[in-house]
């Protein structure tokens, strides 16, 4: 066989439109990415019976452990640990006060062993008390430079890659793509544009209350050490209805945490559809369910299995994780 | 002079695709459309030293007084007192209760004697004890039947022309537009975006508080009888950085309810625009400022002309209120 080469760079062309134009690359071809296709499929074509107008196309996705990973711990917490580290100097009290002792010595199992109120006493004393701007760039220069403890990556490295395709995937099919996470919604607005293409307005999370001021004639938002709202479980509906106030045809998530938003997303007429990843990949990533701390997926596997939901599993399902992987 | 018949109709076509192309036509040539057109090349133009990239064009606008009219009193309050009436029947306890009495019996004004506590509790009495979808329902049925009191026109016909042209040219210009209003977050919603073309999530407002429940197997929102949060004054800046995350870079408004917006706008870098509608125009709609109960205008006055925002007198500046009207 002989091909001329203009013929034979006008055929590499063709086929790397192909590739540029083919869907989900990192996804393999089994049950999931079909489900996905079929699915988008029947709601964007005119004439299908289960049309939906682009207005109408609201997908909702979880973040830590759908987009990005959440092991050995929730990123934020990492983030939240790094801070104790930065903040201690003008704390010297620290030294000696749990929680804060532990952090500081790196015993992280020991700082958390005071259950959900230690938790909550490290969150305030690194999220509040400082402006709204004053802390976008404190989340922003963090997300810039700290690396993840067992892989030294950049934490914006951590997201999986056949999630930032179905990402696009549905953007270029017409919906919007929200977050909407149990992690605070200020941590993620500042950097979640560049790393997911999703705009801070498309964002919802948890929170923690503010006050508007006037500080030497200029106003500022403060943001104080108490709790507003945790957008997990029963939450995460409330948040979908109070930021977006239209219910997602379409939601992915991959712990109990998010089953409440699935539950929400399929009780809406017409064609739906919910995902869950559940991370069986020890190799390429972490492999943990139902006696997992971080991200337990229990209720909500019964359930997808009961009713059909699309359930991911990362080590058939992808044939990439990170972008870094070869 | 011979204009031949093709030329003419040549001549007609071009008169009449200028004119659709002409933003603002409701807009006097006055000192308001020239800012807003000025505001919007300078930070629309590529070469321009104040460019806005697309995502950052934020624009807030206030919703009554602002988009729709406000007077003889807050059109959501005469959905509160259309929905005592409707409820009636089932609270015959409500004959002899203020405020629910005076309601009953079209004394608005001894009803609302009681101040923020009476009204506090009409608006408990008709916005709370139903799901998001019943009071959605609720809101688009009122919203499509009831008349204005002195127009006799739907509620939904009194939007002021010149701000539905500004919101179009806005958008038109690469703008996000938000209704950022101190009143009811899902009283909006239902019906906006076929009005304003302002789609729910991009609503901020005050809020109730809801649950997030199973009925008969089937997930429901609640609506409870308990306030959550109040979008006005001081809490305009914080629905903002709570809903959008970013700060405006133009906000419109009318009373003094959108002071601390237009301050939260204006204290961000780069060009910035704020707007008060001054309503001077007892013919065509209504006269009132800092003496009035109903969108009081008065410090937000001062600081307007102190600052050099753009203060629209709605008689001069507008040559149209309603579009009913010539």
């Amino acid at each position: 066989m002989n091909i001329s080469a203009p013929v034979f760079t006008l055929t590499l062309i063709a086929h790397s439109l192909t590739q540029a134009a083919e869907p989900l690359l990192s996804w393999n071809d089994t049950a999931p990415k079909k489900e996905i296709i079929s699915f988008v499929e029947k709601v964007t074509k005119k004439e299908s019976p289960d049309f939906v107008p682009i207005p109408e196309r609201i997908a909702t996705f979880d973040h830590d452990g759908c987009l990005w990973a959440e092991q050995p711990m929730y990123f934020q917490a990492l983030f939240a640990f790094d801070r104790i580290k930065a903040l201690a100097p003008q704390h010297p009290e620290w030294k000696d006060k749990e929680p804060y002792a532990s952090v500081l010595k790196g015993d992280m199992k020991k700082a958390l062993a005071g259950g959900e109120k230690a938790l909550l006493d490290i969150v305030m004393a690194t999220h509040g008390g400082m402006t709204t701007e004053e802390f976008d760039k404190i989340a922003t220069d963090w997300i810039k430079t700290a690396k993840h403890p067992t892989t030294g990556k950049l934490y914006s490295e951590m997201v999986y890659q056949p999630m930032l395709e179905l990402l696009d995937y549905l953007r270029k099919n017409g919906f919007k793509t929200f977050i909407v996470s149990g992690g605070g919604i200020d941590f993620m607005r500042p950097w979640v544009e560049e790393v997911y293409g999703i705009p801070p307005e498309q964002v919802v999370g948890s929170s923690i209350k503010t006050e508007f001021k006037m500080r030497d004639g200029k106003p500022v938002i403060v943001r104080l050490p108490k709790m507003n709202f945790i957008n997990d479980k029963e939450g995460k509906p409330i948040g979908i209805q109070s930021h977006i106030g239209r219910r997602p045809i379409a939601s992915f998530g991959n712990s109990d945490g998010d089953l409440q938003m699935h539950q929400w997303t399929q009780a809406g007429n017409g064609a739906r559809f919910s995902l869950y990843v559940h991370h069986t990949d020890a190799d390429r990533e972490w492999a943990y369910d139902r006696d997992s701390h971080i991200g337990k997926l229990d209720k909500g596997l019964v359930e997808a299995k009961e009713k059909g939901w699309t359930i991911v599993d990362m080590k058939k399902d992808w044939n990439k994780v990170f972008s870094f992987q070869d």
